[in-house]
């Protein structure tokens, strides 16, 4: 084998893909004529706007050129890689289906990695290679920060959902105000009289999780109190492991009068604890929760609880995207979404 | 514009593209030789099995073809069609979640279209023309069989997960053995001495909520029961719908001794009806779900419900889906899956 001038290859192919590109458009001018029962020179003249076609020749042949134009944009529809290496349940569904729901507004498709495994795949490094993928959306990334600003830097287009390490330079992100959520609910316990009110938050090193211990403890300090490294756990998020923190809390004394938990199923932990104790919630002790998912509503008593706006979560990271894909900048680069303290009956006065 | 000889073009557009092929080819080996530093000549000899060449050399250029197998392969990857027209909630999200899991096991990429906008659009149609998708998997879909049987007669390659309309002719489909699940939750409250069990099912025109119907009327017959009409409701599957069938259902005299939904969040409902109403549960009334989704372990009392094995209905419909797209027959066209009786506090002895 000889060694090939690759710069005259390169010529080559285009003069090739050049003649290909007009064998096709003729073709296509027949495929028109053909549906249409008019000669091929009849669909040429209405395409140049001849005025020697009579008005329902034109209007046949616009009509065809039309579907085949939809055709073509149908085949060249958009799609954005969503992933979401969780279960998608009640939380991480909603914002799934509410970014399903937005793209298909736009008429985007959406490719979605979700499920735990997910979450040890090396699933970024890939993505700026698929060429029929055209941006991305990320929710709670397990990476670094540094492979996210990567990608960035890399001039890929994507937005993240609720960012688990600190604001990144030059990505669009959305969450929801978790410090002011999480102030809301305190404020409200400290209103009802409480002062030792112990917190089972999510694990540690995720940005949310943060966020709502400085709301929470923003909201004692203001009354005078200090939360102590006794009165926090750090669990994964669920009924099992927050019965557990809560039967440890519950099992300290003096006992706290109420607990916070960052996520509803540990607050049903917690309220399954206190029932095993034969401790009544609310007299003998007030529970609160956070996301409103519809377990909250199940639990009796019903939940007190931080209501996250995971819908618009995911409306807004798609418009986010689609400013960037169109190549702009997003307006503000990090968008927080207010969150709402809900108040039913998990939580009373001391 | 003159005429265009059709052959003549395909003649020469497949002339045309042999050239770029070939040229593609060399390309391919200038580019493996540049990467790995060693002579076109040598990349060849490689790739040809000569044996003059260094082992060390032989393994890098090996490499590199390796890696540029696996980015065609990666460029190649199979596409499927996943449509739940519903919000994933832990029901649907839990399905989702496992084909998600499935597919990206067998190197599949899925594209999702979910959320309830899906039950109005016309995805089916334009279905088989999308040509960088290779199958679909449709969970629940709202469309008439005919559609279905039209698109599987169109040679499409889908599988149906929970089929809404009875089993259609040679199209793969599997759901949950929902006839033995329901006579299964009848004959426990049957065993306890239940007679009078009241019913509060799903949407009528729906084959699971069918077969569920006649797994419960299964089981009161074999205790000499016929289940009246007046026991009977049809609902939406929310917390409120529930509610609302059981306050009418609580209120009639006698009241049914037992109710149970064909739903966990409906179960949640006529909880909270009985609660308002003053009855304790499970004393003054036995209450039964379906599904066990995680609301079922959040209620007090907690649940007793049927588990529906929703992780293997997605595992299978993907392994189903593989058969179909390799163009086998799939072994067993509708699969049922077994679903399991979890007794928990919400149910007892009459």
């Amino acid at each position: 084998m000889s060694a090939v001038n690759g710069l005259e290859d390169f010529r080559y192919i285009d003069q090739v893909e050049r003649k290909i590109e007009n064998v096709k458009q003729r073709a296509s001018l027949r495929d028109i004529a053909a549906e249409t029962g008019v000669s091929i020179a009849t669909v040429s003249r209405v395409l140049n706007d001849h005025v020697n076609v009579a008005q329902r020749t034109r209007d046949l042949v616009l009509q065809a050129v039309e579907r085949r134009r939809q055709d073509v944009a149908a085949s060249r529809t958009r799609t954005v890689y969503v992933r979401c290496p969780y279960v998608l349940t009640d939380y991480f569904g909603v914002i799934v289906s509410s970014i399903a729901e937005a793209l298909k507004l736009h008429g985007l498709r959406m490719l979605l990695d979700a499920g735990e495994s997910g979450q040890h795949s090396a699933a970024l490094r890939g993505l700026a290679d698929q060429a029929d993928v055209d941006g991305a959306i990320l929710i709670l990334p397990p990476e670094e920060g540094g492979e996210l600003v990567a990608l960035s830097q890399a001039g890929y287009p994507f937005v993240v959902v609720d960012p688990r390490v600190l604001p990144l330079p030059d990505i669009a992100s959305v969450s929801a105000a978790h410090f002011a959520g999480a102030r809301a609910v305190a404020d409200h316990l400290i209103e009802l009289g409480h002062r030792d009110i112990a917190v089972i938050a999510g694990p540690e090193e995720w940005l949310a999780g943060d966020a709502r211990l400085a709301g929470h403890r923003a909201s004692l300090a203001q009354a005078g109190v200090l939360l102590t490294p006794d009165r926090l756990r750090h669990v994964e998020p669920t009924v099992a492991h927050g019965a557990r923190a809560a039967a440890e809390l519950l099992s300290s004394e003096p006992r706290p009068s109420a607990i916070v938990c960052f996520n509803d199923k540990v607050a049903v932990g917690t309220l399954q604890a206190a029932r095993e104790r034969g401790l009544r919630v609310p007299e003998d002790l007030s529970v609160a929760g956070f996301d409103d998912i519809d377990l909250a509503e199940a639990t009796n008593p019903r939940l007190t609880t931080v209501r996250q706006p995971l819908q618009e979560m995911g409306s807004i990271a798609v418009t986010q995207l689609m400013r960037v894909l169109d190549g702009h900048r997003p307006e503000a680069l990090h968008i927080e979404l207010a969150t709402t303290l809900v108040v039913r009956d998990s939580t009373a006065a001391l």
